[in-house]
């Protein structure tokens, strides 16, 4: 199996929260954190955690979709974290917390449904020497699109922005 | 009232929670979120949110003393953080995780206990703009090293770190 194989495999996991998330009425951005994702095979890779933003459904402001992820999979010692990939369903790279979560537990490897819409910390992620990987996602678009169109004040919320910039 | 001594005023808020957090076992840090620091009064500095680190309490990876004051403060329209001081306990700079979470919101000041022991994000925060305060406190300074003493295991768990450096 290719690893874009294996990413799409994972991606499906994150998917899965973001739908639920959209079907909740909340922000639909889901991520996983997934063990041995290099290893090529969805039998070697494990799934730790996956979560969904939360901001709408337990007013969260700090459990974004990768937050959620690295809730749901718990304490972890500092070298599993090394071997895992994020995977997340937003349709651009992780936001400054999120990029720092990621950066804090030394997380290598990122992977993004697209790149639109929200520059995020892709830059900061890459000079940190974290891969980041761009699997253009058809579903995880539409996900984000809708919502934004729909709840244009809520989005703008979840990335701390007034609104006056869009 | 001088700056620094409604930041010590703050402060104090923030000690309360990390010695919260050593009683119960729990890394001792503690962080609380205010608006309004600037006018120079507690009369008119308002805290928002306090919390305190969660990972041995409730075996959370996000929950970090600035994330759990984040939290405890809810959801906020963007405007309002752009108001506000982080204040925490921690002898050191925030985190890459909770220094993102505080350019995330665009909170333009951060007030630390100390700064000593682990490096964290001065230099990111301070480069994108976030005035960053040191305040020389003792109290701070004594439940960390009392915590990283009796558990460096947890310590470096805290951290991201497998502790092979230390
Ligand atoms: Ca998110
Ligand atoms: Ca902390
Ligand atoms: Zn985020
Ligand atoms: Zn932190």
């Amino acid at each position: 199996m290719s690893q874009s194989e294996v990413d799409t495999y994972c991606m499906a996991t994150a998917i899965q929260e973001a739908v639920q998330g959209a079907d909740e009425g909340g922000v639909p951005i889901g991520a996983a954190l997934f063990l041995n994702t290099h290893l090529g095979s969805p039998d070697q890779t494990k799934l730790l955690g996956a979560g969904r933003n939360q901001r709408i459904q337990k007013g969260s402001p700090t459990l974004h979709g990768e937050t959620a992820a690295l809730e749901a999979a718990g304490r972890l010692p500092a070298n599993v974290y090394r071997k895992c990939t994020m995977v997340r369903t937003k349709i651009s790279p992780p936001c400054s917390m999120c990029s720092g979560a990621i950066l804090l537990y030394g997380i290598p490897r990122v992977v993004i449904g697209e790149n639109k819409n929200f520059v995020g910390e892709e830059e900061l992620l890459r000079a940190r020497g974290v891969e980041v990987v761009v699997l253009g996602d058809k579903k995880c678009e539409e996900l984000m699109s809708t919502f934004i169109n729909e709840h244009p004040e809520e989005w703008n919320e979840d990335i701390g922005e007034t609104g006056e910039k869009l």
